[in-house]
């Protein structure tokens, strides 16, 4: 019966899309959505169409942008030579909660990943390149994630500009703050002993 | 910055509505919507939309409906005179998964709840009652959640229907099947002593 109800079974087969959602949890958002105010509904639907119709972004780096450049690159005190590369927009959101790094980004919209077909011409590397000279770089910093291929990506970038001369950085891998030693796995251990330093 | 993206926040803040869906899940969501190709958004905003709006419920049991009777009431077959009485239209349909269960059934559209200002006239009570004079009924099951609620709601319907000479049953409460004594709480293992059957 109901679980076959059409109405419930089309929203539930949309919601199964999002991440992290398998069937029973898409069915148990169709049910709630089904008992929600129609308003409530109308304004959830509308909020999602128009804001992904509304996503832009930023000219010179990919990040998410309301106008042509997005805040980072609009702001004319972060122009301080350096770029931190990575892989989302969200890593950018996350990088600059940290509200310590002062330069600029570049996001890449994805990691290079010969599984799945995605090579350096599908991901923003061009672009990359092509702002080491109409920047003033100074410093590449190399801010993919820390897995296989977040690690080719930024293998494959630091190859790519250091005959142009470019200072490339990799972000530090170690224990996480608040981490337990007993539950790192050992390459992060590894990583984190490589990486000590005098204090 | 991203996380103050006005578009992704806008997603969020109701994608939060969701059940069980905090500010954290909600922002991923937005997030991988972002990410989603503009075509299978719209489907997902028209899904939720269209489906909401498609919602019916049956004229006399209350259930989802396609016309003015959902398949239960419809089927000419199911009339045995037993109506099982429950909170929602997806408890229907987790009964109706037994496939085991012939009779007929009620939804309430909720339980009292004297807390959140939720009386006997806020639920389809009468429509339960009036029921009793249209129909040829047999037994009443009454299948809400063995909670404060809907024990209560059981109690009251109980009451209501006993001066009519309608038979009340209440869904048996015991250990699950496949489940732990060891981690069965006291109250559930006193009701299935208490409920104990010869084998």
């Amino acid at each position: 019966m109901s679980a076959q109800y059409e109405p419930i079974e089309s929203m539930a087969a949309e919601l199964h899309r999002l991440p992290g959602v398998g069937p029973k949890t898409a069915l148990r958002f169709a049910y709630f959505i089904a008992s929600m105010p129609l308003e409530d509904v109308r304004n959830l639907s509308v909020a999602l169409w128009e804001g992904r119709k509304a996503i832009r972004f930023c000219k010179v780096c990919g990040n998410y942008a309301s106008g042509d450049l997005c805040s980072v690159c609009a702001d004319p005190r972060r122009s301080n030579g350096q770029i931190c590369v990575v892989r989302d927009p969200r890593d950018v959101a996350a990088l600059e909660r940290t509200h310590e790094y002062g330069g600029r980004y570049h996001v890449l919209h994805g990691t290079l990943s010969p599984m799945d077909g995605v090579g350096p011409d599908d991901i923003n590397i061009r672009e990359l390149v092509a702002r080491m000279s109409t920047e003033n770089v100074t410093e590449v910093i190399l801010a993919t994630n820390p897995d296989v291929e977040g690690e080719a990506t930024a293998s494959y970038i630091a190859r790519l500009l250091h005959p142009m001369n470019i200072r490339c950085t990799r972000i530090a891998h170690g224990v996480p703050v608040g981490g337990d030693l007993e539950y790192t796995d050992e390459v992060t251990l590894l990583k984190a002993l490589e990486g000590r330093r005098e204090i």
